[in-house]
């Protein structure tokens, strides 16, 4: 810290992403729910085009990727705005929907990034504990006063809400923005897209980050009705109106084009979860039941740190949190069966 | 605005970025200062491989483009840091050198984008006055308490500071961050970089967008000592780890592999300068000595509206600012030297 920075020391905590060697070739990589699937040939036809126009800028109203979004969702481009990935969605709502009056509820179990910025942008909050069985509780919710962050499917855990209570929680908070953060909901959960024309409270945050294959392109995009929209658009265009570049914008146009490609491989992704959390019960490890391209599991004779460190000795990374009530777990992303099969024999020759 | 924004009317100003038609096959496009030529062929090629594996994260460390930096600048890859435009960086410094008690310094004709921010920020601010004749005057900033945000060389003035002047600013405002953001200096000001080293307030901000033909990627970057990069880190960290996604960061380490080629597009550039401002001369135009990519330019016998219009009429865009001081004036983006002609040509008959 330099003495010019105007934080306190402690009042920031830093976000910290999984592991990410440079070099994987060697690697079996399950620590940060990207897909094993690349983007289709389309996408790569698009960048280029893209590529070689990009000494200029790019379209700052997304237009093109906002009529797609459109397209796929049934909605109009007004329903959407897109930012450089579901993150930056995420500060933007912080930015538009908090402050001093306003503050934030969110999990104690949750994406890490709810607390990361409601720190940064000095927010007050509820932090709300998940029961038991790692479920969040509706009732829980009910007239809280504050802009709601919730991660459906939720991270690390995988478990998912019902449309119903969603619904439940939007309706007891009628003075407040409701977010559904649903980076993983094309591998089973129920979408709420469907319930923005009904309430003009719910902002859906999404991604193409899991599901499209495209965690490094950086694309996220925001579902609400028009005038929340217009809130997220005064913010975004007061830090960065280029934010989702050139190359992104011609990826995600290609990528929608082609959704049912990236939907099929969901499918996919779903049914291996189920194999490996059937080995892995076989080999008594207890898994909590999951709606997204990762489970969250553990076994009574190996700590999560130990089934992290012993896996990454054997070339497979998986990803373990260092936190309250899920120290005995890991997190471990669904890939292809191959990558199932290698990682259950590890698993194998570790307990 | 919907009932839940958080801000109250009026207190936010989005920035309104100069127009970027969709459509511009049959447009000279000289309005947003983006290079007119086109990233050279490797760029394409680091862009193919790298979204054909864009299913996995890019580096947030950005490690590779850091160190190519590090050898272009001859500093060390702890200098630098990225951010997705320059804009987003500017942003950081807000967050990481400004609060209540340190506001923000700048001239009332250079960038929007500081007001935009500062005010986003709720961050107090100090206004100085540029001279009659567009200069930023050294002496004006000694002692502000505060952190010094300058354009240099200046938008939408093209006029630039002498290192001289910027070590004047830096020795007289020890305890506070003095932010160079030369966007433009590689049209033929002095860079600020080669003083890093000697001053510890000192951030250089920088931009692929102008003279490295890369405005769609987005890609800016920060030079600083190592203290000061990691206070913007930890604001990085605390909004979006992998905010320079996979494609941008592989352009922009083939971009860097070949200098050369951009740095001679803006000798290029800097002769057309000339030139324009020759000819304009010859028509009776004033134009501020400029070391960027544009000019700045006016007519005692047409308005800088007038002219806008009229030249937008002839499908040659350029930018005018409805603002006080600089209505008589419009910005012209320096191209080839066939869209210079055709730019002169369009004048003549108009005035």
């Amino acid at each position: 810290m330099s003495k010019y920075f105007s934080r306190k020391p402690g009042e920031l905590q830093a976000y910290v992403p999984g592991e990410q060697p440079r070099n994987i070739q060697s690697l079996i990589k399950l620590n940060t729910n990207e897909s094993p699937y690349p983007p289709a040939e389309n996408v790569t036809k698009a960048v280029l085009k893209a590529t070689n126009k990009a000494n200029l800028y790019c379209d700052p109203t997304m237009l093109a990727v906002r009529q797609q979004l459109a397209s796929v969702y049934g909605l109009t481009p007004d329903h959407f705005t897109l930012g450089n990935g579901s993150d930056e969605l995420l500060s933007f709502a912080f930015l538009a929907f908090c402050n001093q009056a306003t503050g934030a509820a969110f999990a104690d179990i949750t994406y890490g990034f709810y607390k990361v910025l409601s720190r940064l942008y000095a927010t007050p909050t509820d932090i709300i504990p998940l029961d038991e069985q790692f479920c969040l509780v509706p009732e829980d919710y009910v007239g809280l006063h504050k802009t709601i962050f919730i991660a459906n499917p939720n991270a690390p855990t995988g478990r998912a809400l019902t449309l119903a209570q969603i619904e439940q929680i939007l309706v007891s908070n009628p003075d407040n923005v409701v977010i559904i953060d649903q980076a993983y909901v094309d591998f089973g959960a129920e979408c709420a897209i469907p319930l923005v024309e009904k309430y003009d409270n719910l902002l859906v945050i999404n991604t193409f980050s899991k599901s499209r294959s495209f965690a490094g392109g950086r694309v996220g995009f925001a579902v609400a009705q028009p005038s929340l929209i217009a809130d997220l658009e005064t913010i975004r265009n007061s830090i960065n109106p280029y934010n989702v570049n050139a190359l992104s914008q011609a990826a995600a146009c290609a990528i929608l084009e082609n959704n049912d490609y990236y939907m099929q491989n969901c499918a996919i992704i779903a049914q291996n979860r189920e194999y490996l959390t059937e080995q892995l019960s076989a080999l008594g490890f207890e898994t909590l039941p999951s709606k997204t391209n990762f489970i969250f599991t553990k076994h009574a004779s190996i700590s999560g740190e130990q089934l992290y460190l012993g896996l990454k000795e054997k070339a497979i990374l998986v990803r373990y949190f260092n936190a309250p009530r899920i120290r005995d777990y890991c997190r471990i992303t669904i890939g292809t069966k191959d990558q199932m099969d290698a990682l259950i024999n590890a698993i194998k020759s570790l307990i």
